[in-house]
């Protein structure tokens, strides 16, 4: 093996460039040279390939976004594409590939596996929403923009005595929710995997501030309902309270990744170039129980469904239930 | 003099507490007895005061939001309710009285001036929009939180040559528009003070693109335009990009104050209790050429317009209006 | 079971409060009072006694430090001591104890314990040096400023390109030092488990330079060399380099808890309290393979030996191996 | 006029790259070519010479530290290399330079000036220590990285009532120290520029402690004495506090620049480009009561010293005499 490619895919994550720093770093310890595909897999059907050495990739290590940048590509999955990719990869002299990205990026991994072109995954996704892993590149970073917003609106809640829901990412998957809901006090969190009363909600934020509590915090996952309607129902059910809806949004998305995500960043852009050239292809890196984990595209994605930690999720749901 | 108190009134805002720190330290440096009058002037009239120690502020200097807390009272503009405040102002024997709010919250220090009781007010609102003064506590800490939030951004625009339109607060005043928008290197800025054209926003992010920039950026405040609706319409101008809306909301009035609001906050606490000392009432303090500065309540809310630093927008318009 | 206490021993660390808090939440939750005993071991002595209600915690889930307060005190390894501190919990009809701390603070729960007073620890300490638990309250906290402050370093490096060496804290445990090491790219990470050649770091450090880099970055943990003993060295073998110490100390130890501490202080914080209801004693909290675990204080802390992550540690080592 | 030049000098200070951008920015608006010169002066007597693009600077403006490097080149002092320098400007057809840097720095331009080169300054230096200016680009930033740390070390403090000292840059001025020490509000600040008496210090915090304080801050300057000594002599006066001494040391430099520190570099490096071509040289540009302001080297170096604000500090000597 002379040569691999390393590219990112969907929806931008914090550590990204962690983890391609890590591939290039990697790849020049073991003697190969890097090249960078630039957006995603349309920069890989279009040949948009560089070289990338150490003083490209050794200051990204710090920032948020993609230095590969990213682009939709639904014409991937059309065999004749892929195989517009692989014939761009052989011109280039290029032996291997590492996607970074969410599971809809692996099938594009797959697919040049199966066409003869190794491929590996790595999981980037701030939603934390890939079956098999527990954790994705961008998730920790995530929660921590997320908290910290909730903190600084806490501090404006507080002061006027108010209630305020606030919608952080998370279509399907209600992990940054409850991370920064449990880390953030929130008196509830609403997630889609969980039915939710918004009179239970009401409850817990009533018995908080008959506890002395002097502000209420609810933080809903943005899959789990829309933040305006809830915020009506909830003031319906609730009119002596003040109540705001703030939605996060892109924030969520961006900044200088934490030291958690960088460090597991590094280690699946590491350990992806050692699977390279071990020879292994369709399989992507995760991490369970704490430890770097090998998973079977196939096998994962089909027949694996992604769980939040249900601990944290009780955990709240009892520690704010104040009884009355 | 022996005893003052000090409210907090409107919006809160970063860096009040340390206004009441300070005037909590002075008045202690004098020998009075400081009381928080909580709940702003609804407090006043309900005589909810409570004795301030230096324990009960030291802490909160870095702390957003108001520790005395703040409340909405319309009722104050009566008569009756300010003799009311009086009576109990008098009940603890307080002396004299400082107001930290917004130019909203001077009316009612004037109120009660006029009606003999000593007060004087300190400008704390993060829209920067009091009359006279060129200074607001909590302006520098909020245009840092949504310069942090617009970096963010930009983070992950720049990944998917993505143009983002940020909405801060503002709704008659541009000026965290202004300043947010020159420190992130916005393509343009759109402030309520100041006619727009879509087609010229366009054009500048498309100038900009021309010239090699990966992402635009267009930062709105929220009294300019509907953020939904200025999205919509420069997405029919502009086909070609990909146009994101995004409203910081509530984010930007909290969070830890800057080194500057705490540092102006302090010397207007501090100030307020000379001047109470001095016999002064129905004035305000504020910042003009970076000195601290004495404002008559009536003459300048009566006679001044607020006004945005036009050379910095001018700057920015000059700055990226690339000439195509 | 109808009164619980808890304190905080040893150093102050991140995320302590959020222990706390959860504590209060979950004996309210149980219908039981919580009592927080103020500056550790010795105010248990002394009866420093006070009930806690949720509006003395829940803000300060967000705050650095211990609300409790912490303090020396080598005193309550003697027995007399221990007898007293039982009776002083006695007289508050207090039943059991939650002690959150280092393991030397563990020692004076297992002497409580002993004596038939039931008490458990929750691993508090910023080192992550607890044997058996893969992660102690703090660590994260800790991991996060030291990263921030490598990275602002790093800006600085890079303007000279200069050769930094930062030591950040560990006296026996090279955690620290490990993930933001990792985190941050440094070319070489020292910590006081591995022998080291000062030779071997500037060879790396020379290689990371030919390949690209602007500057380099050495991160030391305290226990393994002396920072200015170590740079006279370096700059003897690197004559040519720029070199520079810089040692982060106590600023380590504040600032708002990250989300994972607070999450993981939270967990812990509510299961002490269900595992006193349980009748337990003589065991302490901690989290492996990222579940909560329960270990006995007397057997972990006697046969087990704290262990660094050899992964993360070989990682670096290989992968700034640019092999000149 | 066709073509400028831009370079860096001395300490890198946050906020240059947003210099750098507006100088680049407003030389496109103008229809210039900007080049940047590598290394300063030492780059501009080789020729490290390179034209710079949007896309070279849009992402800088939020990056800390230098992206033009800089470098110790005490050799431009000499005529022939300053005469070199010109030629090296002929050759590119460079018209013109703009030189970021400390007063020292400024001598530099001052140089060329004479020898018939147009060259003009802006003030960059975290230490804000150049005449005429009452602000220098990096200060803001500096402050606001030192504040946070001091707020770090606070929460750790009150955690174990300790005594802080915490070192701040400034060898000859003791703006950061002034700045940071009233929006810390700590007990005393130490400057080189006032005489203090470490007693008058101990007195200070002792009338903290007793009036309720739970820590004790000393914000001291590097120049006006050795925090290690400090400490020493500190702790044999006040034999029962617990003291502790902290260098901030090197992270002050770094980081993100504020939104004050961008907004003033990006005023500045547009104005400097006006200038230029309304064929000024021999100046430097600066903020006098908020507002842009051009000095003559000449003149206000050798005429006008720095002048700390003495209000503030005034205002800090005042406040913490809690009169015992």
């Amino acid at each position: 093996m002379k040569r691999i490619a390393v590219l990112t895919s969907g929806g931008d994550a914090p550590g990204m460039n962690a983890a391609i720093r890590a591939v290039v770093e990697q790849g020049i310890h073991h003697g190969l040279e890097v090249y960078g595909v630039y957006y995603g897999y349309r920069g890989l059907v279009e040949g948009d390939f560089r070289l990338l050495t150490l003083s490209d990739v050794h200051h990204n290590i710090r920032r948020g976004g993609t230095m590969l940048y990213s682009a939709r590509y639904p014409e991937f999955k059309h065999k004749e594409y892929q195989e517009k990719a692989i014939s761009q990869l052989e011109k280039f002299g290029i032996d291997a590939l590492v996607v970074i990205g969410g599971d809809g990026s692996f099938a594009g991994a797959l697919s040049l596996s199966k066409l003869g072109f190794p491929a590996v995954g790595i999981p980037g996704t701030i939603d934390n929403d890939i079956p098999g892993t527990e954790y994705t590149i961008g998730f920790d970073s995530a929660v921590s923009v997320a908290l910290d917003a909730i903190d600084k609106i806490s501090d404006t809640a507080a002061s006027h005595n108010r209630t305020f829901v606030v919608e952080v990412m998370g279509r399907h998957a209600g992990d940054i929710a409850i991370w920064a809901g449990v880390a953030a006090g929130a008196d509830a969190i609403i997630i889609p995997e969980e039915e939710f009363l918004i009179e239970d909600v009401v409850r817990r934020t009533e018995a908080g501030r008959s506890a002395g509590k002097d502000y209420s915090l609810v933080v809903l996952a943005e899959g789990a309902m829309d933040v305006d309607n809830f915020v009506e129902q909830f003031q319906i059910l609730a009119p002596d309270q003040s109540v705001r809806g703030v939605t996060l949004s892109h924030i969520q998305r961006g900044g200088t990744p934490t030291a958690r995500d960088r460090v597991f960043a590094t280690l699946m852009g590491a350990r992806s170039v050692d699977l390279l050239i071990e020879g292994q292809k369709a399989i992507y890196l995760g991490v369970r129980e704490e430890q770097l984990t090998v998973f079977d595209i196939v096998e994962t994605l089909e027949k694996t469904e992604h769980q939040v930690r249900q601990d944290l999720f009780q955990l709240n749901q009892k520690l704010t239930d104040r009884g009355n």
